[in-house]
């Protein structure tokens, strides 16, 4: 697989009414629905293979994701990248002095390895780093 | 062309800086560079076809992007989707009361009819509405 953009998460505060302005106003076809217990949030997912769109709303207070929204309102959260080699990209960041949020992979969805890099290491970008397994249907 | 995400924008303060982070360290492929004189910035564009990684950045200070820059420093900066019929979105953003950037398309990159919606009418998201030719080569 090509390294690129897996997908962008969009963090909303309904869920319900976040989908229904995508595929009623802009006409994308109904999202897959995910809850994503670790991060307890609640997700929506346009489109299949890479460069995905996924709403993430939080299921809970006092999480990453519940906070977001409370400080900054509902906007674009994080970018997620398929690269070839996670722990070597990790590397390369650590020796750059990024700020990792993941010092090692974790196991994602579909069996992926996962890891988190904090915006001050990756141009102001929040980004989750992906390698394996895809989550197209 | 189903309705979906043509690409998200990043906003960089030096091109060459992010471009070298995103190949060497994330491993992507070359970019594309563009310099689109409308909008006073040069681009660097990660992917083909749909859910394209545009990173950009100002050629210009008192530009859009340079005042993003400026404000909030390097980030995500918008959604650019695809949909089927750009002046019915349009309409229907304006009869809930969205507020428009663009009342209107307007000709961009390859022929297609764009707009720009403001984040408060597109659930926190600077979103730019595309209907048309693709830039997918």
């Amino acid at each position: 697989m090509t390294p690129g953009l897996d997908h962008v998460a969009i963090a909303v505060k309904d869920l319900d009414v976040a989908i229904k302005y995508y595929v009623e106003v802009l006409g994308f076809p109904p999202p897959e629905l995910e809850v994503v217990e670790e991060q307890k949030v609640r997700t929506a997912i346009f489109g299949h293979g890479m460069g995905r769109i996924e709403l993430i709303c939080p299921t809970e207070p006092d999480t990453s994701v519940a906070k977001f929204l409370e400080k900054r309102g509902e906007g674009l959260h994080h970018i997620c990248v398929e690269v070839k080699n996670i722990e070597q990209s990790l590397a390369d960041l650590k020796a750059k002095g990024a700020q990792l949020i993941d010092q090692t992979p974790k196991i994602g969805a579909g069996g992926a390895k996962i890891a988190f890099v904090h915006p001050k290491g990756a141009h102001g970008v929040l980004t989750e780093l992906r390698q394996g397994a895809t989550q197209a249907k």
